[in-house]
């Protein structure tokens, strides 16, 4: 992989200013205000993977946002990668919380990243990490160095549910026939400490919405005569938790896998500072499910979060109304083999049966997401790992994530297809959050890193 | 009182001519951008002043918002009636339920108004109450038929807490000197049974902020390690109250005042349909404080309600978002004896320790009221009393309301004066709600009821 890794390097600057192009568009899928920008961004990464020498590229258009498809085919004998990442990103807000505006992207040093970091919405999640992918394969292509043959599919839904992709994958099944899925959408333990993720927890979202009186009311004249539904929205999510941080949801856990002792010790090996964790959020204590460490919390065990909140008044001062309904956005993050529809209809069951007679309460499901493991003895897992150990100098730790990627469990159900996750971000870009950025280390180590795992992985699927 | 009715029949049309160019100004008093437009209400308040033949007419500067004055004092041996009322108004918010425009004043008959009412903000909190006053002092005046001195102090912040009318009345005690304060900014049962308000309820309001992690934070990577501010914010609002919906502050209740049976009983006798209460609000079941009825909840008992509350993402579809932190505003409303201020340290003292140590909580509190009582067998009250009953051919109803006059304890402390609460309004006309509305009849009915109170008050004075 020498010429394509001189390739890489001579062209870095390239590399980044290409991408600062792709990060100005806001490509917004929740907001169908952006949906041009969307189509733009898809147009763009199009043409980035023509000019890096792709064949049969195409805009597919969906009835959502387009799929960008294309391909190397080398020869028919060698494997095939099938690349994945998504081009969309999460909405800006708050704005005001940004440093520098969201689609301006901008390299600042920070102490994590003294080489610098580009602040902007997708830097990390996903263009940084996708555009890795698309300039590693320039590298191979224009270098003659392809020990793989290579298809793209990149999405611009993932943000949302990837509702079309899902569609697509179904409708595309021999287009797409491939060995592995590889992605980078998730991170490391550090610049010093490589990983890679081995599982994705699920997904379930609903919208809430609790209604009492008919209109607004004076809460001098109706208060403490009618229920108020803030206060028994308040009510019903705080018997969402026990006193141990449990969900009580009935039948939450029953499909809950509960890993052995040694794979709990294993992930715990895994580097980690508490203290710095909390100093890092700035927070005073942690706090979970009873019986959890705090990293097992966030991988191992299914969670209930409420993602947003509001009801009344909420502008500047004093207005003393008793409001006509009360709103929640709820989701929570599942664990193999926790079923996303079903804990669905378990949420919304339990939901409406403690509401008061005084409200009436509707529950409106989301996208959804299985929850994904990827075992460690798979060609595609040690490939990574060969690869990221060349990279990094060090061999990379196995771990599970938190988050959830919803196509990750679609891929092999419908193309009997395992997924690498093999991600260079690190927790504190702060992805879905103001300020999101992403080492210019990062960037350049994912580039060097993919063509070392197409030369390993070929070589495994050889013998 | 013959002259004067007479012209107060002829005058119907302009009087609501006038009213109407009143509401067109958007005197929003807690809106700083709106400063201006409660400037010009109080100009046009003390301009109608004096056209209606008041003396030493003046737009009183504040730190706040201006108070006008004006009087006509016949002969310093009559007894004095101090009217008081509000020419600011509640915002609009929201602007989206409203069928016509908050500040487009228009008449649409309803199945409660068949002669129409007034939609606009204000109509009848407080600027169309108020008005009545004016307009009835005018027919008097110009009829050279007043039985009493008469002295007008209207504010421009009751909705925000009367902070400026405070100190303006400590500093003003001599100009303000006075048999009675009279004021309609409440309401009777229905147009068919009148009644008087005898007590208002007091209120402590604060504004309360609980913040977590010092940035919004990705719900997969975090959530179930880290304690989500929305969730421990419901959590500590849910334990406000308990499962009789007593609330749960510490010495709470210490001083409130119990009402002998009697005083129940008769308090009952006033006509009253649940089933049409609750279907004017469409609810299935009232909620409140184990023990009292649906009107005692709203009147003699004191209360807790979030007025709003907000936090994480609120927008169109979904985040999936650990947010930085929650925000609710609270009040509370107090009976006698209960001291708003104290109230508040309570309520702060107890809200701080009963949030965890994951987040930190910050309790801002806002104005208070203290809560107020009118004596019955007053000659305030029965000249009230008597006054409607000729115009309603009704004996009015002794009433409690559930509502909040900031001012009225304040003028029994600083001036020695008791208030006599005798309004018009009706608790359909949604006041603090979108599509307020006041009675074509309801005004008039007040105009012409008000100089009988003049007459009558002076009758009782002189014996």
């Amino acid at each position: 992989m020498k010429k394509t890794q001189d390739f890489i390097q001579k062209n870095q600057q390239r590399f980044l200013d290409e991408l600062f192009e792709l990060l100005r568009i806001p490509s917004i899928s929740a907001d169908p205000e952006h949906k041009g920008d969307v189509k733009k961004g898809a147009e763009l990464v199009a043409q980035h993977l023509i000019e890096a020498g792709a064949d049969n590229v195409e805009v597919c258009e969906t009835a959502g946002h387009p799929i960008v498809y294309g391909e190397k085919i080398i020869d028919k004998d060698l494997p095939t990668v099938l690349v994945y990442g998504h081009y969309d990103v999460q909405p800006a807000d708050p704005i005001e919380l940004w440093d520098s505006p969201a689609f301006e992207p901008v390299i600042k040093k920070t102490d994590i990243h003294p080489e610098g970091a580009i602040f902007a919405r997708g830097a990390c999640d996903d263009k940084g990490q996708m555009f890795m992918h698309i300039k590693a394969f320039e590298a191979m292509s224009k270098s003659g160095e392809m020990p793989c043959n290579v298809k793209f599919m990149i999405e611009g839904e993932e943000e949302v549910g990837s509702e079309n992709l899902g569609i697509f994958i179904k409708e595309q099944k021999e287009k797409l026939a491939a060995d592995i899925i590889l992605v980078s959408d998730t991170g490391i333990i550090s610049n010093e400490h490589p990983s890679i993720t081995t599982g994705l927890r699920g997904l379930s979202y609903v919208e809430i919405e609790v209604v009492g009186p008919n209109r607004d009311l004076h809460s001098g004249l109706y208060g403490g005569s009618v229920a108020n539904p803030i206060n028994v929205l308040s009510n019903m999510i705080a018997q969402l938790h026990d006193d141990k941080h449990k969900i009580t949801i009935p039948g939450f856990y029953d499909k809950v896998e509960i890993l052995s002792d040694e794979e709990r010790a294993e992930m715990a090996r895994a580097p980690y500072d508490e203290d710095e964790y909390k100093a890092s959020i700035d927070i005073k204590d942690v706090q979970g499910e009873e019986g959890y460490s705090t990293r097992e919390r966030g991988s191992i065990r299914p969670t209930l979060d409420v993602n947003g909140m509001w009801g009344g008044y909420i502008g500047e001062g004093a207005k003393t109304v008793l409001p006509s309904a009360a709103f929640a956005k709820i989701s929570m993050r599942l664990v193999p083999h926790q079923d996303p529809d079903e804990i669905t209809e378990q949420f919304k069951t339990y939901f409406e049966s403690i509401a008061p007679d005084s409200v009436t309460v509707k529950v409106k499901p989301h996208h959804g997401a299985i929850p994904a493991v990827t075992p460690i003895d798979s060609n595609g897992y040690i490939a990574a790992s060969n690869a990221m150990e060349k990279s990094f100098g060090k061999k990379p730790i196995p771990l599970r994530s938190g988050g959830s990627i919803p196509i990750v469990a679609l891929f092999e159900q419908v193309l009997g297809l395992k997924t690498v996750l093999m991600g260079f971000g690190l927790n504190s870009d702060a992805i879905h959050s103001p300020n999101e950025h992403y080492g210019v280390f990062n960037f350049n180590k994912g580039i060097e890193t993919i063509p070392y795992f197409f030369e390993e992985f070929a070589k495994l699927e050889k013998q």
